[in-house]
């Protein structure tokens, strides 16, 4: 079937599919302001432009693959997230996802159904935000496919990733007693969004109607930490590098990536192990924000950290680094039989923490 | 940042997005009718429900990466296609794909982003006919993502295929003197459209207004060939074992599987391949419509027939068989120097033939 779309609409964007391919053929070869062509990297065989994609895998990896959807209204919006932004995020799930087995990530897709609203302006900033984070991870684009769509944008991302045989780290390994690190501060994305949508609607909407977003528009956050909320927002940095430190010194047992909340992704690793878990709430690394409660709040419950959550059975813990490459591991917990999931309070409370992250389907 | 839902509907569909993974965790593992879930099949080391699939690769082998959306409205209506087809059509695509590059398909991830209109039974025709086909085909579905949308349905689906290293089949190999040839008849699938828009147009909407539909509305196509059709167009076969038989024959110089229509394929083929080539009209193999001229256009501009195209050296041509695995091997052009496309009618003419066939931004 054909979707018709008008001319100058389709002018915006690109004439036909080759232009468009051959559009992104040149943006994916180049390095960022050279005209140089780059050579296909070891492993592609073959790129953007025929049926499929061809890549090597080393005889001694197993291959990871992961699909993450982008879709405007529910994980973007053009209002308050820049399409370099848009590129980026859409990367970093699939990445922190490959971060999360403990892989490298080598090769993505990208499957892009372009609302008719946006300009070929859109187009190239998204491209070239997904691009610019794949170079650092050193990951190829190497295929997707596109469509014009009347409404939302619609993304998928594809990543395939390596790890050596046998060494991927998953969410089921986690035993009685071992120990609960997180690999960064939680609630700085939620934060982020909370601050870009207020300042948005500051400008553009009637003030928010919610308690606690009016109080965080209003509120004094210092500069600093509102500078930093909405980097980790817009351009949150995968850990692959921890992920695959954890799995090749096999210092974890099980480990899952933050992208829907503390409280709900410690419930799943929890689940996938069969085990429950304690946690500490005055050792939950969070902002500081002149509402302790809400903050603890946004560490809980705020998604999209792509922070590492493992455990370490506790033989292993003193072999743990206290930091890597510079930042701090914090320790905010341990796996426990039972199999509720208990928060410690600020106050020295114990009570039960039910999973409240976002759930597509809730 | 997440969706609101009212709970009505969200209960027609999945209380929470574990209870669906759950849910199409126990469906992927079933065979149908039967209560006996597989084992993990050799090769997957890990399936739905961690944070990314894990499978092996065979060190003898290239990766094939492939993603192809099917977006409602675009590709599919929920009024023409029942919900077994579009998960059969949606996995068509990419398997094609791998058939293109004369290679095996092996591993399937699913994105879907559910329209809040469908039901739970939608969901679940929608995978169990991708489910059956991938079965036939022995491919795997071994993860995906999902969230929930206001309006149409999303789909994007990744094939993970191999191919013996250096055995794959491009589009680029193509030389002056090689003689054209196709799997199968082409224009059904259109032609199966046509006709389940115009019985549907006879009940749910005006006549058509496009003479062309209307004549179809109207003429009495053979039932036999009605029938033919639908099924082409709502479950087409996939051509994977010719794709791999010219690969490992070393038959075929360029290889394409016809998605969008023989005039824009054969003319990526080209282009791919630097060359021209020449069409014969009355060779080109076609339904047999009481208009004759109908019947070209649609095999020459229909898409969706997912047949193979290929070249054949002309040295090679004699020891290509006749017909494979039963169904004739249509021999309907050659390669040519010149850059141009040209059609030799069914009057005798030469005319230039332009890609009219599906292109995404027109």
């Amino acid at each position: 079937m054909r979707l018709a779309l008008n001319s100058l609409m389709s002018k915006a964007l690109f004439r036909t599919e080759n232009e468009f391919v051959q559009w992104l053929q040149a943006l994916a070869a180049r390095a960022p302001g050279q005209e140089r062509v780059r050579p296909l990297e070891k492993g592609v065989k073959l790129g953007i432009g025929d049926d499929a994609a061809l890549v090597a895998v080393r005889s001694t990896h197993e291959l990871i693959l992961t699909t993450d959807m982008s879709v405007e209204g529910v994980h973007f919006t053009r209002r308050v997230h820049p399409p370099e932004a848009v590129g980026h995020r859409a990367l970093s799930r699939s990445l922190s996802d490959v971060a999360a087995m403990g892989g490298v990530p080598r090769y993505v897709l990208v499957s892009l159904a372009i609302s008719r609203e946006v300009t070929r302006g859109w187009v190239s900033g998204f491209y070239r935000g997904m691009l610019a984070l794949g170079r650092r991870f050193g990951v190829r684009l190497v295929g997707g496919d596109t469509a014009l769509v009347a409404e939302r944008t619609f993304i998928d991302v594809l990543v395939a990733g390596e790890v050596p045989r046998g060494k991927a780290l998953r969410r089921s390994g986690a035993h009685t007693g071992d120990q609960i690190f997180v690999s960064g501060r939680l609630g700085l994305s939620a934060l982020g969004l909370r601050l870009l949508q207020s300042k948005a609607a500051q400008t553009l909407l009637p003030v928010p109607k919610s308690g606690a977003l009016r109080r965080h528009a209003q509120a004094r956050v210092p500069v600093s930490l509102a500078r930093e909320a909405v980097q980790a927002h817009l351009y949150p940095e995968p850990q692959c590098a921890l992920g695959r430190f954890l799995s090749e010194r096999r210092m974890a047992s099980a480990l899952i990536d933050l992208s829907d909340g503390l409280s709900i992704d410690l419930f799943r690793l929890c689940a996938a192990s069969g085990v429950g878990a304690r946690l500490w709430g005055v050792k939950i690394p969070r902002p500081n924000l002149p509402f302790p409660v809400d903050s603890l709040r946004l560490a809980l419950h705020g998604g999209e950290d792509y922070q590492l959550l493992f455990t370490v059975p506790q033989r292993k813990v003193s072999s743990l680094p206290s930091r890597f490459q510079g930042r701090p591991l914090y320790h905010l917990g341990e796996i426990e039989a039972s199999k509720a999931i208990k928060l410690v309070t600020l106050e020295g409370k114990v009570r039960t923490l039910d999973p409240a992250g976002w759930d597509c389907f809730r």
